[in-house]
């Protein structure tokens, strides 16, 4: 089953240059030799989207406003994309936070838009069978791969509740991970689901890493970053201005059709009209601006050094903004 | 340089499985995972789409009517795309009409709408230095890798015109192509474009292999159709019945709007807007009715045999339409 509207997985090694159109074979249809003979005019900016249903209204607003004919878009797994995106494959795109920090150096973020929350996400969540001050050498269950979560729990566990539990990565299926582990971290729709559906049953504590992150800090949380690799933006401010104010038109619009968005998704996706819109409207935050640059700071601080790949004092650069978030001149 | 609005190109090994999200790494936005625990909810149909000029009229009107979203698209190079529904990793799309033939009995065509053209289809074309008739025993030169293209060629010197040229294969560049051989074929933007500016200052006879084809037969040609692979058909009648709709609308709309989409297109593209609204509304044809299918059949007997992989008389199956091309019932 696709979790997206869109769908198109490729591998890292796959992604494409966008010049290799060479062997398309329709008759009247190739296309892809015009870019040897002819510069003259400029290239899309290649731009990632992820395929997964936290980002649909983003790609809808793009779609429903033309702006997707401007781009070159690759639509990739989360990881795919970062790994892109770092490695100047794509000109610009989401990344993962801990991906961002460690490629800091040359990546410019961009403001006004990013994947966070600002409070419970209601899908980055702790299940536990007793209260997490009583994990202290627990063994918990790691059923995510992400690095960004990952990190974030055992922050949260560590330092702000306090405990060492035994960490240990299972496949992501709540029931699994619950036979062995006192505890388990789940991210996404199978975190979603498991809040509604299988917690109760089973009688878990959920606790929403979002939301923990913000009763300690007072910041909300930052997921992914959209950036831009900063020699692009270098030779083409004018192309990045307008893909960001793309991107921020088409979140626009489409938080005010939420509700067309969600309907039509939840023809496909296991998740009610009603779960989606609140899963859009009140655990995602699609902002991004002096306090998620405060929080993206805090969170580099609290992790950073050299076991992470970047310092803990890192500098973020973020387009029109000086390091306190206040816009530019 | 990319030249469709959107470009996410992927090898024939790298084509989806639409569960494979399982390994997505930001926080909070794995949603691979749903899929193995879930199956009451249909997936998308898996729907191929040309991510080339020709078809930019079609991505246009299916993002903007928002029906982009019920597809899991795959947008890749017409000969991936063909090879991806022949081995069924798609469940509908455009496919060559020579690939076409030779799966017509896994696949059923879709009436109303495929990529042709009748008359003159501007993109496909041969060059010549002189009069055709006097090309027998004349090297020509193949600038293209299509089959259905180069088969087109060869059947209309070889009996409409009445010569016998020596074939070989080049790479697609007029330039060198006029180089040895006395006339070659080319298709897509380069053959546009040639038509435009080289072959004047060359002084080369242009020939349009759509405009050849009619003169000849009567009919317009189809260089792809819109097929679903019959065991889809099958299974989904009801989901295949509204992305046909849905590919329908789009093409009006796009149709409609086609100013505008030739306008954002020209911002990214080597050709003016005036060159690509001749292109769209003059060249290229997006419909199917009993002429095209009437064409599919004359080109499939002038070409079928051993050689080909089919045979001359093979039985076209159209949804909802007799081998006459009357719509049933």
């Amino acid at each position: 089953m696709t979790l997206s509207a869109q769908t198109t997985e490729i591998g890292p090694s796959q992604l494409p240059g966008s010049l290799d159109y060479a062997d398309g074979t329709f008759a009247g249809m190739e296309f892809g030799e015009v870019g040897r003979a002819a510069a003259f005019k400029r290239s899309r900016p290649r731009v990632g989207h992820i395929s997964f249903l936290n980002c649909l209204p983003l790609y809808w607003g793009l779609a429903k406003t033309g702006s997707l004919l401007d781009l070159d878009v690759t639509r990739a797994s989360p990881e795919i994309l970062s790994a892109a995106l770092a490695e100047g494959r794509l000109d610009m795109g989401p990344i993962s936070v801990f991906e961002y920090l460690k490629h800091a150096e040359d990546l410019v973020v961009l403001p006004d838009i990013a994947i966070g929350s600002d409070g419970d996400v209601q899908s980055c969540l702790i299940f536990s069978k007793v209260p997490l001050d009583e994990l202290d050498g627990a063994k918990v269950a790691l059923g995510s791969a992400s690095r960004t979560s990952v990190r974030l729990a055992q922050l949260l566990l560590g330092e702000q509740i306090g405990v060492k539990p035994q960490y240990e990565v299972t496949e992501p299926d709540l029931g699994v991970m619950m036979r062995d582990a006192r505890a388990g971290v789940l991210i996404g729709d199978v975190a979603l689901r498991a809040a509604l559906y299988e917690a109760p049953r089973l009688g878990l504590r959920v606790h929403d890493l979002g939301g923990m992150w913000r009763d300690w800090t007072g910041l909300p949380f930052v997921f992914a970053v959209m950036a831009v690799r900063r020699e692009f933006l270098a030779r083409e401010p004018e192309i990045v201005r307008r893909v960001h104010e793309d991107l921020r038109i088409a979140r626009d619009l489409s938080l005010q059709e939420i509700d067309l968005i969600c309907e039509q998704a939840a023809e496909w996706e296991e998740f009610t009209s009603e779960t989606l819109k609140d899963y859009y409207l009140n655990g995602l935050d699609f902002d991004f601006g002096p306090r998620q640059l405060a929080a993206l700071t805090e969170f580099a601080r609290r992790v950073g050094g050299p076991d992470a790949g970047f310092p803990a004092d890192l500098r973020i650069d973020v387009l029109g903004m000086n390091p306190q978030g206040q816009h530019r001149g």
